[in-house]
């Protein structure tokens, strides 16, 4: 069980290791690892476990969003920084650019996958102050 | 020329047509369609038209930055729609999911595309809310 | 008195003309046209009128940051706009476009801000992306 | 009197101590810690403490805005803290989470808290990314 | 079954109304409307059955973040509205607007609601740009 | 030649200094200097100059857009200032504000450009929250 704790401190945020989890979140974190081949739990999960049922449901939704489908993983790994680069996530940007070399990503990749963040990211700001109307082709 | 307009106003924001338009724009109009393969050109460079150092800055920018690299063309795409969809650019992602169709995007992609950026702005978040300490591992 | 209305419902975001405003409402109206030298209100006023503390108290912080200090009346309109942008909000793009116009802003000015505000952006990620490190000259 | 500092240096940013304070903003002060029971104050107003005009303007906005009305007291931070999240202010959120622990926040409803953020965010980028038309019913 | 469509296209954004859904689509369709007591399903729902397997997990999840718990219904609305408004998105202010009305969100609330967003908007800006240290009392 | 690198680590993310950078670089840090009347880059160039073709494409794109116009320089940093904030890039708001200072920003001016970041980011949300509709005069 974890303590009672204060809600929104320290606290509540702290890492919950394996050794003192309950079983439900020990359930999710052997099949994080069991999905990954790897023998760790990151810090993402290891916080969400003071709330068991939202650790249940976010591991699901990432084991479907992020497992095999019509697009391949390291695209998906891509895309998740461009949205984490955008948002200023740190440990987003740092958990996912970790997930993209384990999946293969080269420097070159990594140096263009930044300069298309920033570009669309300025093209995007251009299309907003000029109040751009949609072109009847893209429609 | 381009006539004399008020900063700022719907004049300065009305694209300018090629026939309308001087040489040096023209000249990027023309390298546009060439590149692309195409007899017409989005209002995107017809708006920025009223500033050609900054239409051929930002043509040059998009050839290098979106043209042939290390990632595919198609995956340069969903990254260009992953950060358009996070500034809530609606131009942009019109154009640019106009952009993946014709790199071949299929309705399967362009649903698990749109998954993952919805979980990714998710678990920013999460990542911000509970101020998650960046794993050892992920450095 | 403005009639019972239901909360965040159309009604609820009409805007308060002069004639059907009750008497500190219209106080607010008077400042705003008496220091702007116009004979109108715009519909920010006049839908924030539904909530008259809330009217007071915005007119009374617009007059303060945006009056008459150290920076120059354009200069704190090109602010103003530089942030409407990144925030992607329309009506507040319209509103401080006009208001920099009527204060004298060119076409150039007003592209070479659309330059900045798309370069800001830009390397703003790029800054993040790449997790720079601040410089021990910039402290 | 405050020195005279140089703009936007890490001394503008400095708190300014009560001991150290001029008489206005000993006043400003002195009203934070009587409205809250306490006796310190915290950064944001010490460092807004450079500027007494907009110290006073914000600690006026403050006390009108998150004071006793139609919402009560911990519901006010809740949604505080869910803009903060969502703009990655971390002070904000430390501080806001302090103010809403203060006001009885528990365990749980800092997770629901947190759970709906997150859903928030995710359904609204699936909102921009499939451009959805308002529904009458919501009009 | 849908058609076939073109990815992103008005065609995969296009509602799929009830008679023509398949029927894992409609199961869904049902649980929405009878947790709701309604006899309609929104836009956002029906545009997401594109992808039915997106669709019973964001069900599934809206269910269980914003159903009974330790935050009461309403509360809950005026935090989803609050990230919304943040990211601008238009739809999702629509659609939760409209719920928070139907638990009983009065126009004092709204108003107050708008403001309080308002202004953590303002003060998170302000702490961003003063850098603010975090104060040791609200670790 | 730089070393191999893993991608987006620790080691593609540190700076290239003058000592060890290739010719190609060396160019680019050399204008740099030459420009600013400097003898110092900055860590944004030096951990670009990873990927060389970006290094010049922005170092030159900065030059153009911030360099004399129909702007004065000390506005064009503010505009810069104004968007760092808005995106909360903590990197960008330290180089820039250092830029601002070099070229004149006082202290009142910081104060005044801070007060006007928050205010618009507060109107800013007033004016999404309540839908307002752009004024005919506007356009």
């Amino acid at each position: 069980m974890t303590a009672p704790t204060s809600a929104g401190s320290a606290a509540t945020r702290a890492p919950i290791e394996y050794a003192e989890a309950p079983a439900e979140v020990r359930a999710v974190y052997d099949d994080i690892m069991n999905t990954r081949g790897t023998d760790w739990v990151n810090n993402y999960w290891k916080v969400l476990a003071h709330d068991p049922p939202t650790l249940r449901r976010m591991w699901a939704a990432a084991r479907q969003v992020m497992g095999p489908g019509a697009l391949d993983p390291l695209t998906k790994e891509l895309i998740y920084i461009a949205v984490s680069v955008t948002n200023a996530c740190r440990y987003c940007i740092a958990s996912h650019s970790a997930a993209a070399r384990n999946k293969g990503m080269t420097a070159e990749q990594f140096s263009e996958l930044v300069a298309i963040i920033g570009l669309a990211n300025e093209t995007n700001r251009h299309a907003v102050a000029l109040d751009l109307t949609v072109d009847e082709q893209f429609r």
